[in-house]
């Protein structure tokens, strides 16, 4: 039997050569058709999928699924059979699509109620979050980041190159792509003033990451180690952890960030698993010091996902300003997975773990405006010829994600939010 | 009509005079009972009070009330209904339990189905808590802690005095009065070594704090200003914010607290309604500098709760090691909610928010093992002799809070967690 993966499937569905969803992605997602009605789906090409129409079919016969499995507001109940049932069930989808499959391609009354054009329905949040962890784990951010407050000398903290350093976040205020943001109003202190003013933040940026959604976990008080994290990893997301550096620096000591950065955070519609990532693991970056025993693993489990943000003015084009990758991580999602587990904290399924900003080696691959204005001493030109320190009113910021290995191309679609100005 | 607040109200039921729920408290909480039903409850004197079972019967008529709403495993629905309603729900129970009300006082078959010796129930988890955030609102504990770490002189962070310092917690882990927690292992650098070291912890330590629920907010974007902040305060709870110090010390830098709080926060099982407060209402400490205009609120909103901590070896008696009182807090809730939503940040039903460590003027009223114990530079005796700097396996501790004004006593129980061995 082929798997989804089987880079020799074609699907009976047209895509474009360039598509982020062939065949061999097939990620889940929650849209509202046309009729309001609101349904688990996946995507190939530009079509969305109605996975309850699929399942009130028959076409998941054989696999073990409660009858509104997909008829749900988001992911979490589907993500809580465990892996083995969800890859069953994508597996299953792309033997539907398949192209010497003729069951559902030569039934049009079923195909009238199954695919959706992506154009036509309304892409929601693809899971509830109860628990938001940050990482902060791309060594050159946490570097270009610690060289502008400290200098190049203490740029990385003692313990860096020793745990994944992560905080929590919050939950409520992560919105899907295409959900606008406000510019938020907070304190913040001029370094020339006596005491902090109140407004509107100037210093509004995106941060470059990705994200992984688990299924649920281990009892509280149990640890999970790099070499089970893997069955608790369900899929990724781009995400745009927005920051207001302004209110960040001068509220985060010593207990971290809080205002300057739960204002919002937008995340991808689409959820790719891991299983369609596998043919884009790569080594992940040497590390010295070795890490402490419970953080090893000998397994690659680094993923080569290219990144692009752009910056679209108010009624102009897209400009390019960053382009990264995923796999100059210095820290990889299972060791963060082990780090968050050891001293016994529980995961439930849905819950998101972000990378942190995702910097690599030169200058064009830094995630944030902080690090490519360098703290705002020098401005990115956009192609009208307006100039950004940090991103104003009226702009949207679209980040995007793919893979391509030579053979294979698959990626995440994007995430894109515009800027409202505050609301004073 | 009498409100649940009036303080000549008498129940006819069995109350003794120091009881933490008399029938001006009422708070609301979620239990099992012994055939295995799950209910939101309340509590009046040793007796738990099945709501649902009150609802069916008819009692809450004229009450706008889904059926179901006390058959629930969680108060977040309830919570939901609004202050108002759940304003109506509670002065309803006080006339039901009214020692001048004969309806179910002289219904035997009803009492049967409706009152349960709390020794007999189990009490849940009373919210599900999408948000936690935890401040750190004492000035007293604020300046102990950065003497104990930078000295007296830089004890305060420069934004101290400005806005109430805060940061997001792990929902997961929090667990009801009752459950233990498992010493958790991890990551610490001991002074003189190179290198950090992996292992149990070695200074688990409580946190005296308490924490308050909130209702639905807003939309994201939008802000509660100090006027409209008292609309979401629900009620409030003893909190117990378990910290590793030698994890902690050394992966706080420069995001804040993980793995040292994560692995568990433990909370008392009745959430006590503001509405029951109101009679213990005081004026807060004074403020200097004067806060921003966001921050201002010229009612009294702070309460005189004391607080009191004990250690219980195992086997042993308990000690007192600490009282404190709510009203030592610098930042008062309504400031902290206004604060955490002036950027836009939404809140919902079940979201809670702790106060930080409370501690008072005097040594005694620390509300730490760090701060008793001076970081391990004395130790607190116990009534068996035995010595503690920090919390030791087997070791329960408990938490106690109650108002009392003169003429008026209630409280909120306690909150009580033994510490098991790690798990190597």
């Amino acid at each position: 039997m082929l798997t989804a993966n089987d880079p020799n499937r074609k699907s009976w569905l047209d895509i474009s050569e360039n598509s982020d969803f062939p065949i061999h992605n097939l990620p889940f997602g929650v849209f509202m058709a046309k009729d309001d009605h609101i349904t688990i789906g996946t995507r190939i090409g530009d079509y969305a999928i109605d996975l309850g129409a699929l399942h009130q079919l028959g076409y998941f016969e054989g696999i073990i699924l409660p009858e509104d499995v997909f008829l749900q507001d988001t992911l979490n109940d589907f993500i809580t059979l465990g892996k083995p049932t969800c890859r069953q069930v994508r597996n299953r989808i792309a033997e539907i699509f398949d192209a010497n499959n003729s069951a559902l391609q030569g039934n049009a009354e079923q195909r009238d109620i199954i695919l959706f054009a992506v154009e036509e329905v309304q892409m929601l949040m693809p899971v509830f979050i109860q628990d938001y962890t940050d990482f902060y784990s791309s060594r050159e951010h946490a570097f270009n980041v610690g060289t502008m407050f400290r200098g190049a000398d203490n740029a990385l903290m003692p313990n860096w190159l020793h745990l994944p350093v992560g905080y929590h976040g919050r939950s409520s205020s992560i919105i899907v792509s295409g959900e606008n943001i406000r510019r938020p109003m907070g304190q913040s202190k001029p370094a020339d003033a006596d005491a902090p003013v109140f407004g509107p933040s100037k210093l509004l940026d995106f941060e470059l990451e990705m994200a992984f959604i688990t299924t649920d976990g281990k009892a509280l008080g149990e640890c999970i180690t790099t070499e089970e994290a893997e069955d608790y990893l369900f899929g990724m997301v781009v995400f745009n952890d927005w920051s207001a550096r302004d209110l960040q620096a001068w509220e985060y000591v010593p207990l971290g960030p809080f205002l300057g950065k739960n204002f919002a955070s937008s995340m991808s519609a689409w959820v790719v698993t891991f299983d369609a990532l596998e043919p884009y693991r790569v080594e992940k970056p040497a590390q010295d010091p070795e890490p402490l025993p419970y953080l090893q693993c000998a397994k690659n489990t680094s993923y080569d996902i290219k990144l692009e943000v752009y910056i679209q003015p108010e009624g102009g084009a897209e400009s390019l300003v960053c382009e990264s990758n995923h796999k100059y991580l210095y820290w990889t999602m299972v060791q963060q997975l082990a780090h968050h587990t050891v001293n016994g904290c529980n995961i439930n399924a849905g819950d998101l773990m972000a990378s942190g900003t995702i910097s690599g080696p030169n200058p064009s691959n830094y995630g944030s405006m902080l690090e490519l204005s360098w703290r705002g001493a020098k401005s990115i030109t956009l192609s009208d010829g307006s100039e950004r320190k940090f991103i104003q009113d009226g702009d949207t910021v679209i980040m995007r994600a793919f893979c391509d290995n030579g053979s294979q191309r698959m990626g995440f679609g994007e995430v894109r939010s515009k800027v409202l100005p505050a609301k004073e």
